[in-house]
């Protein structure tokens, strides 16, 4: 299992946790070194600058940043590194994370962000997404990957419904 | 006439002037000193910061701040200085501003933004609003403010409405 | 502390009070004199219009206004003085202050309202703006407002996340 | 046909009347006595005011409001006055109208407006809905509503489709 | 107090009753004689259009009508009749209300149904607006709609607010 | 060739029918027998539901109903018969559609609308729903539908790309 | 009563299960044969394919689809077969199935999908269509339909209102 | 540079084009090697399932798939293969690509879609994505990237603004 931290975990406050942790747990999951800490847009701007900066030189491969409302984090983040950019759009209070979406989503020209879907499951699909992008140069890692498909493939397979309820 | 700048306008590309020359036209109109340049939160984020960061030491009182799509600026702006920023939803081609607006109005306690509406009527706004900031401490722009607002009473009185058409 | 009121709170009803107190706890953090009252555009319009009307004469810096649904209140009192108008969305029932919104940040050219996130985020940094607004004629209050964003900073930088839970 | 003024249409500026004067067409085509005027809630406050409180004192049955984006027009009439009034939403530039549905439609229990479809349909049916209201107690008026609904039928039940175009 | 069923209130299923209740409370205080059933568009077609066309010749002055989803009822009726149908759009449970909202508000040019506000408040509002309708022709009635704005504003005029809490 | 009709297009106005033209060619591609005509629901009602009653007995065995705003059509033909209802959203000027589609899809438990896409390509698809239907009994159909596949899949292979262009 | 399976109802998951067995239990009530199944687009590719191609052959004259979020269940299975294919969208967390909706009814023309009413009354309704479209060649059935209906009609007819609630 | 194909770029339809040739674009400028073909997932799903399915084993290192309406592109080539699939919602005619982009985004737990803006910000951005992806191996394309990023900041930098039109 490779030790060196490859993929950053952020977020703009401890409160997106319990989200963006389902990530965390995909990437332990996958055996892939990873760090989480929050980094917020607005509240620490010069830590993010830095720590978008500084991840290259750090040996990061992926950014998954996550982030609600108006979220400037995953596009500020990208702004400031060349490196693969994963926006989580975390789900907000009165508009369910639609505004959290397009803030990420709608990133002008020059500057991409990939985004994933709104919330928990958002966040276990940028991590299974950075772990594709690490496995092109890692055959164990793919293998591993494949396997999870198979496995999540065969617990379809294996579901059964229950009798139709009847009141 | 105040010739030092005390209002910055600026946007993310000159493609955005269209919409944000409404503010300086009313600016202009006033007799408030402001400067106008293109500062892109994506494409120029360490000009952002800086720009941010020596506005209140610069004697600027306001930044007004145009953004459309994924729009950053206003907000990344605001993180970086105790100044009142007025953000302006530029209109966006696929989703109308809609974008726009979520991603500028809908800030995370702790740093505000103070939005307007989508377009050249949100930049205009947005330069009036800033004018009655600044009136607050300056009786003849007050002044003006209250016979601009009398003029436009008076044009609204003075409409008058064609007969109906018939086709 | 400056004990002569500068700021109005107003909001269509006491049912808005959970969210707009959230501007009068920063308001008083601050050390900003500011009354807090219940304007109702549709139910007391007049009361809405004199409000408005004398807001100026009575030292009013700026008028912080609260409102839900058709959340006319903000609009109409920016059409009655040319003080800084903030206006809140309050997150109404069925369409979780979507409806607010619009209705608040859409103002016609020529009368702005400067508008914040719907619900307690944006009644706090509706206040905190109205600091931003002081504190340009108040180096005492710009320093308290340099020491809350320092504070908020450290706040987030001190931020620690849990073990990844498991099921 | 009755000359006295019963119905007034009102709109927040004249480049409403390409959308209002739906409602003056229908008026007319019906011989009921109708005033257009241009009255903005925003730019000419204490007119909208002088005008809702006195509609009824005046002899008015009903007012049709016409507005477009943060539409402010309709609710605060009907604030002024017990007079039924009848909202119309002007297109709007950014958002289509939506704006505009939802600041007349969503008014708070206790101040009612009826609102209609957004733009040139929604100004004809509010006046048809006028004449419905006179209607009740004009049977003349009653007898017309009748056959321009019969005629309405007829136009209908005449329509053919031209065959299918081949490219 | 007039005995003589004025208003009919109708909606498309009882699950629709406690929204719809709010109209027949304001009636009754009122005195306004109606009567209140369950008329379904979809599943009692031929029932819906007996109602409506019989409503004229029974003496109704209005219908109110509530539904929701995809809600035909209130321009169903609307197309039966040409009495003025009032539309209540109750809060639907995936979409909270914008189907209903739209789906009865969007009418074609010829047929108009007047619209209020998705759930309680609207009904209450249709049925203020009913009772304006009748007082066009019923001074009695006018006052008693005065008094109750009256008692409106008074109640407003009365709200204090607690103290700010601190958690 | 079946002459007999076994498919209704009907449609509220003949401005329906640029788009439903799109299922009428299909189904005459495909040798259903049809007929097209203008049935509104706000405008024709007892023709409507004449048109729905009389429907089975008549030999169809599907109605394709599109109409646009507030689109009652698909559902209140659905009412009236057991056959099956295909309703298209016709595309609206201020809504694009959206209203329609809400007003034809979210149907109440017990009376379906099967819907399809918001303009010509949701009318083109009715038809070829239809004719999946009829061709669940129609081999020779049921052929012609695999052969249309088939043409349609080979014209997608059969797809090239120009040259990026370079301004 | 026929025993081959005549309709499939397959699901992305077994938690679409309490939406779908409203199907189940339209289809068991009828006395449709039918088989549910889980049967996932991205997590059991191949066998929805699989499924999809063979349905034909196995007799079924239906698929009833249901699925959530970026919903492709429907429109995959209706790319591999052309039997008719009856859309679902389940209920999503964020989104409400607002996602869920126009991923299955925005369908390209050639390869239709009929859409239904998000959640479990949509999966009543698709089954509702599914008896139809049997009942086109089955007199039998469409009397039980007709019946269902009927008894349908007579449960809104016995519905009565209870008093007004007063608190 | 390198000849071998690590990028495929597909889309449904030739018309999506337009919109996809902005990802070539970037690819031919930075020098990287990709096919681009149209793959429909309705119209051509065997063949975009065999496309998705040896993609590994041909050497992409990455897919961008465009798709508009109903866009199951994305979502299903990710279901077929464990490579970094990129998907770019193509602007829809009557939804402005909101249908697209949730269809491609709101991609269930499991099978990840990287998502970008509506249009073709996203699809060159999606290619500039795909740079970043191969980047972290090839350094010779990392510095590519950032000169790429350098010019782009030097292009606004010198950006100017010309003199405020007035009318």
């Amino acid at each position: 299992m490779n030790m060196k931290v490859q993929v950053g975990i952020i977020m703009g406050s401890n409160s997106d946790w319990p989200t963006m942790q389902a990530a965390a747990r995909i990437l332990e999951d996958f055996g892939v070194a990873f760090e989480a800490r929050v980094v917020s847009a607005h509240r620490t701007p010069d830590l993010m600058f830095e720590y978008a900066e500084t991840a290259r030189e750090r040996g990061l491969k992926a950014i998954i940043a996550g982030a609600g409302g108006a979220a400037h984090l995953p596009g500020m983040v990208a702004a400031k590194t060349t490196l693969p950019v994963l926006g989580v759009p975390v789900q907000s209070r009165a508009l369910s994370g639609q505004d959290s979406l397009l803030s990420i989503v709608q990133m002008p020209k020059g500057v991409p962000v990939a985004t994933f879907a709104i919330g928990e499951a958002g966040a276990a699909n940028a991590a299974l997404f950075a772990v594709s992008l690490l496995a092109n140069e890692d055959a164990a890692l793919a293998a591993r990957l494949a396997e999870f498909r198979q496995r999540q493939t065969e617990t379809v397979l294996a579901m059964t419904l229950p009798p139709v309820e009847r009141s």
